[in-house]
């Protein structure tokens, strides 16, 4: 018995958009979605990177370890 | 030989209701609950994110990861 | 060789009377358990909320994830 | 190839033994070892309850969590 | 259902090329990306570590643990 | 492909032997290997516990968790 | 698809020589790698112990937690 939508299709609907990641130690980052695995690794294009609400700059690709993720959130509603 | 009620159905029980989402770090996520896993990966719709009992802000959707659940709590007994 | 009882036999005994829950960060909760599976994840009703010693109020229906778990009593010995 | 004692056969030998767990965060509770499963779960009866070395009282049973267990000492040697 | 680029795969296609590896406690390790497993372990050749924004020497060869990986990134779009 | 000596054989070769065990929290433990498992967990006969430095005293026995340990290192070379 | 050069296959490379074992808590162990298994737990032969830069001592053998380990780092290239 699982929940109607499953997480890891949110963000399969979200593949090429943009999504704010939340890590722990207050982190951000911000870009396009273009890939992850079961264990919640991501793959982020043009990814800024935001700490204690700064711009630390932008990396072209980004491979965020799934364990470090507080939340996941798409722009725009699904 | 497992609880009468498992927390899982809980869930199951709450999907479309608004739920509060008690994370580590004092945080906390109000909103319509979309869906889950068995990780407790969670799906939250317009959901408010509460700091130290300060909003900061609304998001149309979020993913959010279990391992840094605290606990989940339906606004309504089920 | 498992111990003569074991921890989950204790919890399924204690269904459906009060518990203390007592969580990680000086928290804990207090109320009716009535759930819980394998991982102890706790669903726990009328479950008043303790923050270092001050009640923090009720919640209807509480799941709990097993993982922020420090012990659990039943008001009663079994 | 396993160590010649193994650690969950000393908690066999210790069942209705006052026991000594140390957990995390300078807590420890005293009592009659009354089961464990593999995971280091613990079932203790008449559990006081000491944290900074002052007693905070005592629980008629107790389930602790294995995940916040430092170590387990029966009082005598076996 | 797997995200459209596999986190595993952007670092097969980063092979020998240069990576910025964010580990937690604000500490980084820039070098050629020699090698990686499933779990995330690295291996970095000529890897110049960087603690809290200050060289602190090159380490020819250096296996990171995947467990206290925060982020990837390539240093050139793939 | 597994290393020359395994770890599991070293604690193999030290039973009955003294060992010093550190764990986290700058604590230690010494006194006789008695038993250990593939988790790491231990069993330590006469172990006297260090803290910061300072004896707090001898426990005849000593399950220690293998989760919480650092190092082991047996007091003479094998 | 697992990468090159694979992180266990530089320890197997790297047996009976010096390397330096970073571990959390800015603590590190120098000495030569006489064994490892799968989960990075490491055999360290006349392992000298540095805290915060300051030597603590040598130990003829240590068997280190892999669970602590932040990298590994043989003194030579490979």
């Amino acid at each position: 018995m699982e929940g109607k939508v499953r997480p890891l299709n949110v963000l399969g609907s979200s593949l090429n958009q943009y999504v704010l990641v939340k890590v722990k130690w207050n982190r951000e980052y911000r870009g396009l979605l273009d890939g992850y695995d079961q264990h919640l690794n991501l793959v982020i294009k043009n990814a800024e990177e935001v700490v204690e609400n700064k711009s630390r700059g932008t990396f072209p690709i980004m491979v965020i370890r799934g364990d470090v993720v507080v939340y996941i959130s798409p722009s725009e509603a699904i």
